[in-house]
């Protein structure tokens, strides 16, 4: 679902193309305290959203809820410190981005692999997925959210370890993944998720181009400058 | 009870008077922002006020829980699909007050009432209430939060509708409604709402009279025009 | 745990020392809805953290549960009635640092006190915390969030009262306290608090003066006056 999500997402910003910014505008978050407060009531969501996949109150979701805090925290550690080694300085924001990562790449894996692999997810996710927003930035797509470096690549990357680090005694109604021994359940979820980015990605790409067709997918350069909220919404976010 | 705190707070509005406002002052929300993230942590609760009613984790409080999250979403999207098409342009706060018309409306249905059933509740509420707040804004009553038109409307169809879809088989602890061939109970619904209406209404009339009368239950108006909270808390929201 | 970290506070107050403001800055908080917030969410967070200490969803994690949000609102409106009175108005923060005050105190006692010994736990460590923040205040010490004040004094106070409250019937994995008539476990915890602050106060002077040899605890001034976020974190938080 992250995967889909994901490059889907790059499709579009591929049709949409960069934001416009007037004299005096900058390409910043505009409030890191929504970041925070976002990124920990989306955290505080997922754990209903992981274990609450068990559509029970048992072992598997206790599973679930202890596997997704630990890939979580663990990526936003180890993005946090690639980050300082790389660019200098720790940002709050790649921390956030990065817990994001982790979330990503473990909601596949949750509830069926053992506690000791949500470690190395996280440690995984977050380095990875700090590979990929330093890509996109290099490309230049204006991918504000990081929602492709983050839940795309952390979603396949969760995909794919899930083949890894499954094993039938944690999950049952589960399978073994490759280091339980079975290389043929690997083999499907790596085929499956190549399957299901490409599907997401050239879909959307093909949906918007014929929806631009008809109806532009991007709102006319004089509105984007005078701002969204006020034109399409009639409202301003502050009346400070 | 929101039909009550709905009509309470007409009451008061009356009693009270609009809000002056000094040069350069609008009469707009200040941060939309924390309108959302108010509504969402709303929302939220509200599982709990409507689901926790049942006092105990069984299939009285899930069907409680579904209900809410469908009334609310309903009447959201219902409340913007008008407004959109009324005003011209969809509007993130009217979307948020839909939502909250629709919470307030199911409440006293929740756990009584089948799930097609919020649907139709979600639905009503979100258009009587939306036609309620331009009932409010014609007669200039300054109800900042619309709690007359969200909670004492959307309360009072509530109690009515409940009259109306409640059914023995969903909870054996209420009653059937008139749907079900009970128009007794409708009868009982729409006259109990009836009574608390006015009975919210004429008693906050007379308390707050009375009250204005020892005490007065406006600041002054070079109190409000420097602000309430320097004023009365010796505070100010923010030193950015 | 609420009575180390609040004497750790004290001793990095001592050793770091006060903020420094630059022209026009002023010593304020500087977003009052941020801290409803905040508070907000942490006594929802408390729930789990007291109630959760149970390990179980069973009558001591009820309790636990009740009693925390009895002493936090009765600590707030404590806190809030006399700073009215000694301070003229009652204040936004005040009422919410009162609140942590009393979450703070309840939190050793939560799941081994009766009902009724939360509403005068919640009255004391209201009443005790705003004497401490006065304190402090006279004091000159620069503890921005009051954690010594609301923390370390309202974790001590719940430590002792423990000794106090506490009844077997209430929780058989307990004690009995000094009202039950065991003095012996009231000397206990006297004893134990006392030992726990003291080693929290005086291991973490001599951590941070150690440390401070090799690595200053404290940014140079130049850096702090132009602000940590960009100084060290290389973003700021708001671009409105």
């Amino acid at each position: 679902m992250h995967a889909s999500a994901g490059f889907a997402a790059l499709a579009s910003v591929w049709v949409v193309g960069s934001r416009k910014f007037g004299p005096g505008e900058r390409k910043l978050p505009h409030n890191i305290a929504f970041v925070a407060l976002g990124t920990g009531l989306l955290w505080f969501g997922w754990f209903g959203f992981n274990g609450g996949s068990a559509l029970a109150a048992n072992g598997a979701a206790a599973q679930a809820f202890v596997n997704t805090d630990i890939a979580g925290s663990i990526a936003m550690c180890t993005w946090l410190m690639i980050s300082w080694w790389k660019d200098g300085k720790p940002s709050l924001v790649g921390a956030f981005t990065g817990a994001v990562a982790g979330l990503a790449c473990i909601t596949p894996c949750a509830g069926y692999v053992p506690t000791w692999a949500s470690f190395i997810i996280g440690m995984a996710a977050g380095a990875l997925c700090y590979g990929a927003t330093k890509f996109r930035e290099h490309m230049s797509w204006d991918d504000a959210l990081d929602v492709w470096a983050a839940h795309g690549v952390g979603g396949v990357l969760g995909t794919i370890l899930l083949g890894v680090f499954a094993y039938l005694s944690v999950n049952p109604a589960g399978a073994d993944g490759l280091i339980a021994g079975n290389a043929r359940f690997f083999g499907v979820q790596v085929g499956a998720v190549a399957i299901v980015v490409v599907y997401a990605f050239v879909m959307t790409l093909v949906i918007l181009r014929v929806l631009d067709r008809f109806q532009p997918v991007r709102v006319p350069d004089e509105v984007e400058l005078k701002g969204l909220d006020s034109e399409l919404h009639g409202e301003e976010a502050y009346d400070l």
